[in-house]
């Protein structure tokens, strides 16, 4: 089994970055070869422009999806494109390390779902959902927040849900190109988390790890 | 009266800059000042990372949002920051401008929200939504899509619909900051419109401004 964990967070001493190196070494524990994608520590550009493409089907109108279409067929997108799309290709087991900031992913993953995530390798017109291009797999988040789970789960403080912040990455995105989409491991208020809870969460985590593995 | 475009798209022949420019005709025929923030030709850099502040209360952990509080009180953010700071301060309409992407914003505008909307300029832990810190200003979507209307309305498709793809922006970013947020404007399958859709589309945009204008 292969593993590809996207992590995307800019500080080596975070929660995100003890949950991400937990992970690591528990799949790593369980015989399963994986992968990261440091989106910081790679300096990960996530901005979707025609320089995506080593060549243009039309270089006169950017047509981004149209292009990724054409690029996907001769794999002629920009190498940093290429190598996240061969780690995905890989990867039996997707986890995405983020912290939710404003009500989402950071820009830096949301950049990496733009341009990696193309019309022609994870998805066609008729290749979505069940039939999606990256079905087959399954994808698990894992995600830190600022606010409370008192505050998250019921609709206090922020006018919504997780569940709500979270339907457009894993309902929409994740599941649109056919990933199966495990439950989600969010870790509450982190900034207030002491050593003690820290390592609890962390427990939390792996418990959720090991029994993703053993299904 | 002083509005500011936040334009999200990197292809000047596209609807979406259709639509920015249709805006900015608009507005300014109605005596409107006009800012744009165009961030594809501005180049702007969507990545929250610890360049954004001009020095660091703890410079051995980067905690984004503590920053962010210690930057405001005294502005010692990256010049394109303050920028965009300070065109925010002045209007009194915002427009953001793009198309979706991935049930969301392009990365490049979500970056935005992460490092211009900071704590202590848009928001403190007791000044959110109606006690936001750009109350008294009014916010505006417009969007392109993919996906037809009644794919998007109706959730057909997407697992989901639009109202539940923009409310992390809209119902989220937006009103938490204390804007009031006017209805969206969506043009939907903007990729198979003809030029006559587009006039259309462009007319309900106006349409839409001018009654956002009158009130």
């Amino acid at each position: 089994m292969k593993a590809l964990i996207v992590y995307a967070h800019p500080e080596p001493h975070s929660m995100n970055a003890a949950l991400k190196d937990a992970a690591v070494g528990l799949l790593q524990h369980h015989g399963v070869a994986v992968q990261v994608s440091d989106l910081y520590a790679q300096h990960f550009q996530p901005v979707a422009s025609r320089d995506d493409f080593l060549q243009m089907e039309n270089p006169k109108r950017l047509g981004y999806s149209h292009e990724q279409r054409h690029a996907a067929a001769g794999r002629r997108f920009s190498a940093d494109i290429i190598a996240e799309q061969d780690k995905v290709a890989a990867a039996d087991l997707l986890i995405f390390q983020f912290p939710l900031w404003w009500y989402s992913v950071p820009a830096i993953l949301k950049g990496w779902a733009d341009r990696v995530l193309s019309h022609g390798f994870a998805f066609t017109n008729e290749l979505v959902f069940e039939r999606g291009m990256l079905r087959g797999r399954r994808a698990m988040i894992s995600v830190t927040t600022g606010g409370s789970a008192e505050e998250l789960q019921a609709d206090r403080r922020y006018t919504g849900t997780m569940d709500e912040f979270l339907k457009p990455f894993s309902g929409g995105v994740l599941r649109f190109v056919g990933l199966e989409v495990l439950p989600p491991h969010i870790a509450y208020a982190v900034a207030t988390m002491d050593a003690e809870g820290r390592t609890r969460q962390i427990d939390t985590y792996r418990t959720m790890l090991r029994s993703a593995l053993a299904t």
